[in-house]
């Protein structure tokens, strides 16, 4: 092991991201210290049980004090609020990045509050499971993925550089574009799909023909993959949603009027139309698989459901 | 082993199900003979390479002869061809079924065909991969899976619990229930679902303001949960639109009411109600985990891609 890339890193906010970041800090030696700090007090203990930090705070300014790097990972909607909390606190020449699903907003929220000397680099990993606080985070979780960083104009490159080397660090491969367009990528590839697998498990939930019991009993048949990204943080999705608003309603109206087309083929018996659109979707799957994005094995690979003759999995509970 | 359920079984169709089905009679000893057709040289070729059956054919009505089972694994909209066509080679007293994800259609299509005297009770194994062909069964698909079967009025019952016996022989678990509901049932479990991650992809991919390759490297994000569904094979698909519209274009309506309602909230900034339901749909994960239909590994449990210095993953191929 080389020498830690930074004297002194603070988290503030320990979720899947945080703790995540935390662990790849201890177990690779990133860094010499690691402050951590989170409003629940709950959630605060939990972290120094789990030894994810060096220290722990409740008020993010005292994380912040002396730290060569900040990394904001909480709620987009949260950015503004404490970046004007720990502001006077920050270190000249610190490094102020953070994890949010949207760069646009929270650059909008932070920059005002930034003070001159500190070096502000947004930062976007393109990493998560559906799972949410400090126990869900794990070493390898941004193996393989992208992160991507939208430096605001006058960056330091020196300062990029060494986020990049960090980001790296944790095994994630990083890339460069503007807020804008990161924002437009990324209504298409993960807000909009998280959309409309939030809406169809509630289309589900209240149907009056087909029984709650009868979707869970029955879900293997396709629905169950949606209900897992419908289970991820739903703080975090509000936010996502409400600070992106204008990229995804645009990917929205697009994946709207496809559906109605699609709509219509089916009215009409149209089926070269529906067999010409599942044909050219099945190459970007290849793609995805030959990009290493995603696993090539059925059904991603599922462990079967576990057999327990003395409580039988297949059975919803009443 | 005991006496083989069925003296010989013919299966008709040898793709992603008729080949679990076979690897099943075969590998657990479930009937003296295996006869197996499909109309494609090539295919019928390969499941003899892979010892599917013991004999095999370019006809059904070859292959059906003497069977005490026939089982039908094509796609719906061939129902009532390939029917018509074995109709005369049935064996009385033997048991018709079929493995369509639709119901109400291929009753339709096949029961005016059949000769009095054989047994026709239509069946829905609930399991499947976004893979197909021969190449692609295997012996565990039905385990634990639900198989529902629609039988028609005046059905045998000793049939139907042969049939029965014969699904659990495979793992799986037997639903009986009429095919108006079944069709229902699974336009909101299955068929819809289909539909959107099939549109999804689609929508994405004719995006002028994020390019094809940045869909596939993000893909991460939520998107690639999609692509797997949408991989699945197209004549299948294709056929269960065109054969169970009505359902589908109700649940669909349905789909885009709720769509609509979230995509006014996000417009007018309300959070509350994006939160709301964010919350109760991941109760409904939890009752899917907990009912046995999906692991509750986060990401599906899915294998860290493989890494490989000589042709890096994480950079799509142009």
């Amino acid at each position: 092991m080389t020498e830690p890339l930074f004297g002194k890193v603070a988290l503030i906010g320990i979720g899947l991201i945080g703790s995540s970041i935390a662990i790849n800090i201890r177990d690779r030696g990133l860094a010499g210290e690691v402050a951590i700090s989170t409003r629940s007090r709950e959630t605060l203990e939990r972290a120094e049980e789990l030894r994810l930090g060096t220290s722990y705070h409740r008020e993010a300014s005292d994380a912040v004090r002396d730290a060569d790097l900040v990394i904001l990972s909480i709620p987009v909607g949260a950015s503004g609020a404490v970046t004007r909390e720990i502001a006077s606190a920050l270190k000249p020449g610190a490094i102020v990045s953070d994890v949010g699903s949207v760069k646009g907003s929270v650059i909008e929220q932070m920059l005002p509050h930034l003070p001159a000397g500190v070096h502000f680099i947004p930062a976007h990993p393109l990493a998560g499971t559906e799972q949410s606080g400090p126990d869900a985070g794990f070493l390898e979780l941004f193996e393989n993925r992208w992160s991507i960083l939208t430096p605001v104009s006058d960056t330091d490159p020196e300062a990029v550089a060494r986020l990049t080397a960090f980001w790296e660090a944790l095994g994630s491969k990083v890339e460069v574009m503007t807020p804008e367009h990161h924002d437009l990528v990324l209504a298409i590839v993960s807000h909009v799909p998280h959309l409309i697998a939030y809406n169809i498990v509630g289309t589900a939930a209240d149907l009056e023909t087909v029984t709650q019991s009868e979707v869970v009993k029955f879900s293997a048949s396709g629905f169950r993959d949606f209900t897992r990204i419908a289970a991820s943080d739903p703080t975090m999705w509000r936010d996502v949603f409400l600070h992106n608003r204008d990229a995804v309603l645009e990917m929205l109206a697009r994946f709207s009027e496809d559906l109605a087309t699609l709509q219509r083929a089916i009215r009409w018996g149209d089926g070269d139309a529906l067999h010409a659109l599942f044909t050219r979707t099945r190459a970007i799957r290849r793609s995805i698989v030959e990009a290493g994005q995603d696993t090539a094995a059925p059904n991603f690979g599922r462990q079967p459901p576990r057999k327990d003759p003395w409580n039988e999995p297949g059975e919803p509970k009443a």
